[in-house]
């Protein structure tokens, strides 16, 4: 029997193609994930869509593959297997989410007459609920669709990725094995989805930006913030925009770093509370205002809630309301604003007081000992750096030695100091490399891992300490939780199947070592895989990490 | 000032040190996990309640290492930090829910106050919700207690443990950091938990008891079919008490495998539907009474819902209730009910035929080729096997492989037959064999796994098979998503940190290979860890499995 919903159809096309041809057209180019049953025939669809799939060896590292995708590629996908595949991803997820990601999360579910009937298939809970695995991602998606009804299906396809887009969040697609070749409606992929921000009602939008411009040309010594969601959010032209027009001292946050040119003269450094360079910490302080774009006031971020500004010198920018001082604006989003404010700025009723200059090479702490230290080694890492290097660091002491490090003009940094979950770096390594791959201009992608998180993940620079040094400077420093198995952790390239000639392997023992291998012109050209062991004390840390740690203690045990 | 509340106390004792004394006294010896600045207090505590540490490199593999911990040793418990660590162990504790397996979940969380002044801290998602990972964890936990406040702690931990044994289910605690040391009355601890069942109404289980015999006697072959509830909610022994009283044929299910002596005379098979031997299928098919003894009929559990029985010729004992024919006697456990149809049964009017008898050593389908293939090596397992081994296998060829290996007296297998999460049997294999050494009676441990699962765990018998077999056969037989890299896997143990001499690895390629291993004395002896790289062609599959994939693949299909 001919079915008339489809002969009703202008192209009829399977679901599987619509989603993929959407992913396409947003810019993805590699797919990350695990096959599973319940997926198997989705993924044969990939290469018809022009769509690269990559098996990771786990869920975890997919997803932190598929962040670390995205945050170069500006949206990625991952498609696991239901309940066993899905769970084992959500803490990359939830990741994504914290950190603001934008992540499309497509589960492979079984079919919706198994869902009906409430099958005792493998991977539920035995119990017939087949809503909680998608209940439980709802916590961390900005949208959760269902794709169980071939009528409501593009709607649903098209208004999640618009979400995931311009949330900056991940979605969560349950994609039952019966839907994926059902045929739906073509037509509409010839319209791309509209992924502008809703635009700031502009009355609303012209009232704040006189209210900023009336502190701004008020302030004697106003200087610039940048944190993370001006990255997340998409504002980094404004940030430059704004900067290269009114000349103003410009400061990072830690997750603001590779937010701004690095090598621009306004720039004056990583601003961290106390975790700040003295210079640095001064002239934050001493601002009378203080223009924060895109802030994330987080632990990690602000060496534990040490900064000593006051609201009252104070404007921020958000993606949802912008603050002056107390007074809140909400329903505007910071980009419109930021354009308008550098529209309409006049220029010289504004006092920019230079900052201080940060050094390209910042003094690193030379000692006579060969050991290397972590004071040493971060601010020689900036001459190693090249102009638009990707640069990943993890959780624990990399997190922090990075501060110390000052970037060539372009350099992307990956990071979780948010969300802080070890391992994230390795597979975010993997698909940061794999994103700008994709976009045809191989940037060369620098990680610097810690032995512990690099266990989590077993598949660059690993700095081998002797175990979980973040966790001692916390508590603990001797104890036997925070000490890891030996691991010869260069040889793992090999058994894990490298080739001979595809991969390079360093142990690097002393400052000597690091100064050579940083002038070597082979290990510079990094045409291959490169992995560096690095070692380094257990019970030395960068200082803003060992400040952060304190203060984390101190808050873990008041009761 | 003196704290009055304590004063008041006859023994005071530190929360944690009250958690750890009620673990210990329920048979936990050692506590899994990942350590985390949230949790490293609560740490400290270990040593001192005689509890080991086990530090494992991801929290996906310690909750894996907890479930296989649990099955041998009754329960288990696992320790993570804060959301990065729980939800990476989530996946895992889904299958200790779906598996019944009992696990308590210890989460270390930011301070109370922290969390009332919804600080932005790390390990968050940036929003002040404090509550999100508990709500998640609420779908796969028969309990969560968030333990906030002194006052209730002592009877949340109480409660939380004693459902945890009694429903058999992972149970979810958060600890926060300012409530480790808080004093608390420890006298409670004198009173150990009481941990049996809730006894049935006697009245409503005579009723039932009399309907069951009235059923048995009446039936001209009955037999009994034994599945995973039995193990899970433990009643083995009355299930032997049944058997060695009647002398019924028994026959286990695939995940009942292990709960009966397959030595016993009346032991006659694994039935699996369509997926049994096909004397087994006649037989238990022909009965005109099966008594079904915690009977989880999942998909792969009954290859693809194949069994041909009817329910009116069936009586099936669960946990919570017992069904006869389609009539249900809710509010009873099995355990009481079976204990008094052994008590009360009239053996002269039972008519015992004997079923098929399972030969002890099946044989081993034998070919002309030297190649290893699957229907010749599981039969041929059985002669290597010993009496009291743990036998693990894994998601993929290896867990319906094992339907065709006998087992010795006293074997006790573990797999996720319903959840099915592959990893599982690597992290589950050492948590196993760290239980029977807790115990103090060092049990082989034999463990069978793909390579493909191998690689989500990476740290016995790997299946080397080119990749996914087993989702070969259901979709994508030379799909480019079912390959994996090859790994070069035995050299993993060294690199791992093995020293030389406290392991042995094997490339196994030919038949001869296997028996050769088979009948070596050392390998037998099993001293230390042993590594066999098994070669089995990558289109070969365990027959069993081939149904049971063939019906996912149809049904995944249905629309
Ligand atoms: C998934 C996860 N589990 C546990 C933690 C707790 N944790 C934070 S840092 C850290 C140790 C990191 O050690 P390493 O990578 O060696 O870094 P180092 O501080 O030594 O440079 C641990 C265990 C975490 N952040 N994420
Ligand atoms: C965590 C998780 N991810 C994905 C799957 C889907 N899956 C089921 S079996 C399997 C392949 C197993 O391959 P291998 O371990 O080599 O076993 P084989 O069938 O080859 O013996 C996969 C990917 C799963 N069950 N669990
Ligand atoms: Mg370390
Ligand atoms: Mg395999």
């Amino acid at each position: 029997m001919a079915d008339y919903r489809i002969a009703a159809m202008k192209s009829p096309i399977e679901v599987v193609d619509y989603l993929f041809a959407r992913l396409h057209q947003m810019g993805i180019r590699s797919v990350h994930g695990l096959p599973g049953d319940y997926n198997l025939v989705a993924l044969d669809s990939l290469p018809k869509n022009n769509l690269k799939w990559v098996g990771n060896v786990n869920e975890l590292n997919a997803g932190y593959a598929a962040d670390g995708y995205a945050r170069i590629n500006g949206i990625a996908a991952i498609i696991t297997t239901f309940g066993v595949g899905e769970l084992s991803a959500l803490n990359a997820l939830a990741g994504s989410y914290s950190e603001i990601v934008p992540v499309v999360h497509i589960v492979g579910y079984p079919s919706t007459i198994s869902q009906k009937d409430g099958l005792l298939l493998h991977h539920t809970l035995g119990n017939g609920n087949y809503n909680v695995f998608a209940d439980m991602s709802t916590n961390i998606s900005c949208c959760v669709e269902r794709l169980n009804d071939p009528s409501y299906i593009a709607a649903q396809i098209d208004y999640a990725l618009q979400q995931c887009w311009i949330l900056s969040r991940p979605v969560y697609l349950s994609l039952p094995t019966d839907m994926v070749q059902k045929k739906i409606e073509g037509e509409r992929l010839k319209t791309p989805l509209d992924l502008r921000l809703p635009t700031n009602d502009p009355a609303r939008e012209d009232y704040v930006v006189d209210v900023v411009l009336k502190y701004l040309t008020a302030a004697k010594n106003p200087i610039i913030l940048v944190d993370a969601c001006a990255i997340r959010h998409r504002v980094l032209e404004e940030v430059h925009g704004l900067i290269n027009k009114t000349n103003l001292p410009v400061f990072v946050t830690p997750m603001g770093k590779g937010a701004v040119n690095e090598t621009h003269p306004a720039f004056g450094g990583v601003y961290a509370g106390d975790g700040s360079l003295p210079e640095v910490k001064k002239r934050v302080e001493s601002s009378d205002l203080i223009l924060t774009i895109g802030a994330i006031k987080s632990d990690f971020n602000t060496a534990g809630f040490s900064y000593k500004t006051s609201q009252l010198n104070s404007i921020d920018f958000h993606s949802t309301h912008v603050t002056v001082r107390y007074s809140e604006y909400p329903g505007v989003h910071m980009k419109g604003v930021l354009q308008k404010v550098i529209d309409k700025v006049d220029l010289s009723k504004i006092s920019a007081v230079p900052g201080p200059y940060m050094e390209t090479e910042p003094k690193a702490e030379e000692d006579d000992s060969p050991t290397i230290t972590q004071a040493w080694f971060w601010p020689s890492v900036s001459s190693f750096l090249k102009e638009n290097d990707i640069v990943i660091t993890e959780t624990g002491t990399a997190n922090f030695g990075i501060w110390g490090t000052k970037f060539p003009a372009g350099v992307t940094a990956l990071s979780q100091v948010l969300w802080g979950s070890i391992g994230y770096s390795v597979g975010a390594c993997q698909g940061a490399a794999l994103a700008s791959r994709d976009a045809g201009n191989e940037r060369r992608t620098v990680l610097f891992v810690g032995d512990g998180s690099f266990q989590l993940t077993a598949q660059d620079f690993v700095i081998c300490n002797d175990g979980y040094t973040v966790e001692r400077f916390i508590h603990g420093m001797d104890a036997a939780y925070n000490d890891i198995a030996g691991w010869h952790y260069k040889d793992l390239v090999k058994v894990f199947g490298a080739k001979d000639g595809t991969y390079r392997t360093y142990q690097v023992k002393t400052k000597d070592d690091v100064k050579k291998l940083f002038t070597d012109k082979q290990f510079n050209a990094a045409d291959c895989l490169q992995f560096v062991e690095l070692y380094i004390p257990k019970e030395d840390a960068p200082r803003a990490l060992k400040l952060t740690a304190e203060a984390s203690a101190l808050r873990n045990a008041k009761g």
